[in-house]
């Protein structure tokens, strides 16, 4: 196995879990867990580090033969979680190219969605519903923070997604790839009145206020989930869930 | 208004908000906020509390006129958020009748689903999907833990619910009520597939282990989310909002 790491560079590693800038400046993020680390694809991964407990377990040395090794000690210090498994991998971020995104039939589009397990599951829903690309605006929860990362589950890697400065623009590139845009929105039609066409790009606003006028209004159709009861909104998660698997 | 609260009182509310043991003895749970305040049926509310600094807002006397003003340090002491609003009611839980549970064509049991936002969100999509009932075992999160409460939105107080020693001796109730029971599981038939009869229950297992066989052998058919890409289960509230609309 591999040295050490020194104050520094456990420095470097506690930035990237804590910072949004960090991440960005670097274009790294760290994924933590077996499973996770073992998900990643190989060639992005610039740093693996384990606790001298995981080290220790069977299989470990051999799998991971240029791991780094720290003190649990310092392992803890290094983690985002409460009780940690003892490996984490620094990642190289990647770009995906617009093709890919495109490259189904289905596509996403986040606006000011802060809650990070939200965005996390989104993906992970997405992944399974088909959806060949995600798109998210700056104000949406940062995809290589490392709650949305976990709860993920894996799909961060396999799902193409893409943060944009401008969301309003990437809308209308998608749109002129073909897309129709579907926003969801309290004052649409209903989800059920509606024929869809194909490929399709759905919009999905921040939980407490919806989408933005300027971006909904860029959208061919709105849509309304119908709600009963007194609900006056759909969790967000839960919401991009139904549209995506109508 | 009111007096202040003894230090007792304080203590007891405390107890409330963190054991599901003392909820569950005395019949009594927590929700903070004006909003969740205000949805709480006025015969079910025991007691009243506001912060000095929420007491002296405009309007809040008026609205208030028994509840107890305690100062901001000790509001933060019985509160369960991190910026306490700075009012908190103490409800009565309501026994729901298995009528008014299974007063319409839908119900949901969950089984062992131990994550309290998950269980929240399930609670307001049941209401908005238009579920009667929903039936918990007591390994699901405890309802009235104030993470659930919170994220229910209110709903919380609309949909009636079951906290069921026997989930199994429930579910025999609920089919012979005339209910058609279907289980999500992996090794079901697509959603896609299917033609559900009305009216039904759907069971949600585990976020991790999915339904006990127990549970999953008693229903009349079990029902498979269908899923792309390498995801290998969908988020619990994720998967329930995506039957229940269906």
């Amino acid at each position: 196995m591999g040295q050490g790491l020194t104050r520094r560079q456990l420095g470097e590693i506690r930035m990237l879990q804590k910072k949004a800038s960090a991440r960005r400046e670097q274009g790294l993020f760290v994924v933590e867990g077996l499973r996770m680390v073992r998900e990643a694809p190989k060639d992005d991964v610039v740093k693996l580090v384990l606790s001298e407990s995981m080290a220790a377990k069977p299989g470990m040395a051999q799998e991971f033969p240029d791991a780094d090794v720290i003190s649990d000690d310092s392992f803890c210090k290094i983690s985002d979680t409460v009780s940690p498994q003892g490996i984490l991998a620094v990642v190289r971020q990647r770009e995906h190219a617009m093709d890919s995104l495109l490259s189904g039939d289905k596509a996403l589009f986040l606006e000011g969605i802060q809650d990070p397990g939200n965005v996390g599951t989104i993906l992970r829903t997405a992944e399974a519903a088909g959806v060949s690309g995600l798109f998210m605006d700056r104000l949406t929860a940062d995809i290589y923070s490392p709650k949305v990362v976990r709860s993920t589950m894996g799909s961060i890697f396999r799902v193409p997604f893409m943060v944009s400065d401008d969301l309003k623009k990437t809308l209308c590139d998608v749109k002129r790839a073909g897309f129709t845009a579907y926003a969801a929105h309290l004052g649409g039609r209903s989800l059920y009145e509606l024929e869809m066409k194909s490929p399709r790009a759905f919009l999905i606003g921040n939980e407490g206020g919806g989408l933005t006028d300027e971006l909904a209004s860029l959208a061919d159709e709105r849509v309304y989930i119908p709600m009963q009861g007194r609900v006056e909104s759909l969790n967000a998660a839960v919401a991009a869930a139904i549209l995506m698997y109508r």
